[in-house]
């Protein structure tokens, strides 16, 4: 079968723009991430459940905030029958519909937890790709805030797992219903003004990166970027927009013209403070501006929750009110989270990175209702696993050392691969790991190259007088390394061959195990 | 933001055709397996390394042996730049693209292993997915049968390793250039035939299921089914139908009439045979048979694996040469091997079961050169992790007992939540998995009953009375379980209230941790 009618002409080998592949030390680190946050959910008590990549496009909804694209953000393709298909976008839609699916046998609360990949239809940029890791929990079927309160300080718990220390992340916390209580207050309320209400939401979501001027003119008629574009505002008047931003202003140390995030990251002695009662202060303003019955029962539910955090010690610099968070997915509809990352590094150039939101979530009552007909509150939360991971890359705090390799066996003699095979197989039995040189054996040098470029502790050689004497060589690359760097001459080399011995066949795994002790090769 | 206009009606929850959602007894055996299968890859030498699930689709190429779909068996969408996009039907051809696309900077031989979902567009069907799990390993730049040998025996070990005795189960092993020279010499070569040679090999693929009459029907005119449905055959005449029956029967053991997977079956002390003389034999008959010289070629390639297996051990029970595996991928160019599970059980219906290969790979030198233009020889191995895990399942071979929920600390007072709260902090900074009950509290029973159905070891109860004298109590649902068996009344229950006591607050953990002890409770 190895010619083909119309051979395709040479390819060209490359991925579709904002995928990645993964190496070693990147896949290591996002097992060792996943485990450590699998081990906090379900000591929270979340069992996990998983649902396929792709689901019916009706189901999953279209609640991205990105929808002026013509896919409006999801990658879609239709059945044999015509009906519309997507992969996930997130792993709250999906988990919407497995509970609606299964809610007579699930136990209520069903709180269950979930990793996976994502994918977005979007256009890619630096750190921002198309297909990308979350890993959530929820809990289905709980109205109280405690609920809500439980998540964040699940959040806080599961940055410390991550080797994040307190004080370097903030878990700050909103509430949707300030800004619909707002929004009606000035008229902006019902179903006709809810385009213009999506807009405000997506200007105060920008708060943090356009700061305050840039908002009001998203607010206002629009805004045109450094790139010359245009961004159509939402058409607040002045009185309408200067009620928007005494929202924003009502955490005291933004009204202190310090803008929040900031205000974390630049002074990091204040996130020493009782966040406790920053929050409580934030609650005391927020009550007095804004008299909306619907406002005043979001103030309600983030006091619950500040409270409920601040009895369980979580009061002190990990939970934070925060009127500026938004979240950018439609579907929320109660109290929202986001973690921060307060750390600040520098990329290759020299400019400072800032990670910002590195996961989040929120009560979403309505997700899982649009399949029921009876309401069904829900409350969930997603880390981006690969954006926190690209963020602790930078910060240097993943272990990205290369595993060892495996001990190679070389061949010295092609008619006697039996013989190297068996020796391989010997120290597998062993437990070690080990391969035999698949390459083209004709020239030692390639083979001791290959087991550099794998970082192979030790190889194994013999040839045909080592085989009469029923001895092996073996060669200790960590060693030699070390002893290389300490010569001066390939003659001295040659004449002294450091860190390199024989042994009877016999011997042959106990010695390499020999080698593997003195230099505490560990793998896995 | 809860009012959207032209809000949709009530929706269905259901999943599309052919997709399943995974239970925590179902994900956890899955991440067993994955663990047990990537240690015998790396003792084997393999690295990791992860592609996205989606690739352009000319990367892809088309390999599937399902072309008469419209989709060609793929979920295929265009890409705002118009290009095609495809979700990966196997993680071999992205492999290729990698290797391909990474070759300057890659070790050479390339050795790296892989699991991940895989999507095929096809018509789904019982056990038959259009989501599964595949764990590959590869060894590329590497053109030695030695190569195919290490996989074969790599994939005896993996299997052992995943709890499936020796005997239990085979590898078979066959070379794709034997039916290559079969045709050449029968006229059936170049590239006029190309999908005759196809359709002979898909006929030769269902030997196993069809039995002997029917591949000669496809292999002739073609061949209707139970249900009615012709399917073409290659049309060979009589002579050529009679060469590739003799290829199909030069396993003695075929010869004799017992068809090779039956024969396996049936008497399960063939097994305990020496495979390497069967090996042998049918080399020796093989060789009688068919001279040209691709065949010959083949031949020598298959001695070579028999040779180094029977070298390391692999001789006896394990690895076994069958001129009737074919494998249904197009790609591959020389050893093909699929392994088979020996075991049989019953469906809830009685009826037997067989299982048939749970993985395979084999040799596929071209598909690399397609994005280089130079010869990259490469062979792998696949294991079907979702299939093996379904047929482990109904073998019972699998751990599925559900694994103990959390402590649940239910909810007496609602005014006290923060207390609860609190209880539940430390008994999770013990390490001990709890949760506070989130549902309405307004009945105690119903928070027992969540309890039960979470498979809690046990619930915390504080009362006004139990708080005035600074107790709980806790009530050990295990031991209850069993007292409830053994107590005839709901009279004598209430009198005697088994399996729950009181502690101080201050011993609640510590008697937490003795009730979980006393059933020996461990997670994870």
């Amino acid at each position: 079968m190895a010619e083909k009618p119309k051979k395709p002409q040479k390819l060209k080998a490359r991925l579709p723009r904002g995928l990645e592949d993964r190496d070693p030390a990147a896949i290591k680190a996002t097992r060792q991430m996943v485990e450590k946050i699998r081990a906090v959910y379900e000591l929270y008590g979340f069992e996990p459940v998983e649902t396929p990549a792709m689901e019916y496009t009706d189901a999953l909804g279209k609640f991205l905030p990105d929808q002026d694209r013509p896919n409006e953000g999801v990658f879609s393709f239709q059945d044999d029958d015509e009906q519309w298909i997507s992969l996930r976008y997130d792993l709250t839609a999906p988990l919407a519909r497995y509970v609606a699916e299964n809610f007579d046998t699930l136990p209520k609360p069903y709180r269950s937890y979930r990793a996976g990949y994502v994918f977005r239809n979007e256009k890619p940029g630096p750190g921002r790709f198309r297909q990308f890791m979350q890993f959530d929990a929820d809990t289905v079927g709980s109205a109280t805030p405690a609920a809500d309160a439980e998540i964040c300080m699940m959040a806080a718990d599961t940055m410390e797992a991550l080797g994040i220390a307190r004080g370097s992340y903030v878990v700050k916390v909103n509430n949707r219903k300030v800004l619909d209580g707002v929004l009606e207050s000035v008229d902006l309320g019902g179903e006709a003004n809810f385009a213009r209400r999506l807009t405000v939401l997506r200007a105060i979501d920008k708060y943090d990166r356009l700061g305050e001027e840039g908002v009001r003119l998203l607010l206002g008629q629009g805004r045109k970027d450094e790139s010359g574009d245009f961004t159509k505002g939402a058409g607040l008047d002045d009185d309408q927009i200067h009620e928007v931003m005494t929202l924003l202003h009502s955490n005291p140390d933004v009204a202190e013209g310090k803008q929040l995030p900031q205000w974390l990251r630049e002074d990091s002695k204040t996130i020493g403070h009782d966040l406790y009662t920053t929050n409580q202060a934030t609650l005391t303003k927020l009550r007095a501006h804004f008299p909306h019955p619907l406002c005043q029962q979001a103030f309600d539910e983030l006091e619950q929750i500040s409270e409920l955090a601040h009895a369980c010690g979580y009061g002190t610099k990990r939970i934070l009110i925060d009127p500026s968070v938004v979240r950018g997915l439609e579907y929320y509809t109660g109290p929202v989270y986001e973690v921060e990352l307060l750390l600040d590094t520098k990329d290759e150039k020299g400019r400072p990175v800032r990670f910002g939101s590195v996961g989040g979530g929120g009560r979403y009552d309505g997700l899982v209702s649009r399949f029921r007909g009876e309401p069904v509150p829900a409350t969930g939360f997603s880390i981006g696993v690969s954006r926190l991971q690209a963020a602790l890359t930078l910060l240097g705090k993943l272990d990205t050392r290369p595993e060892f390799g495996p001990v190679v066996v070389t061949v010295f003699d092609r008619d006697r691969v039996a013989d190297y095979q068996k020796m391989v197989s010997a120290l597998r039995t062993a437990g070690i790991r080990a391969e035999l040189y698949l390459g083209n054996p004709k020239n030692m040098g390639n083979q001791l190259k290959y087991a550099d470029r794998r970082n192979s502790p030790c190889v194994i050689i013999q040839g045909s007088d080592e085989k009469a004497r029923g001895e092996v060589q073996i060669k200790d690359l960590i060693e030699g390394a070390k002893a290389a760097a300490a010569i001066a001459s390939n003659q001295e080399w040659r004449e002294t061959r450091p860190a390199q011995f024989s042994c009877s066949e016999a011997d042959l795994v106990a010695k390499v195990r020999e080698v593997l002790a003195r230099h505490d090769v560990s793998w896995g």
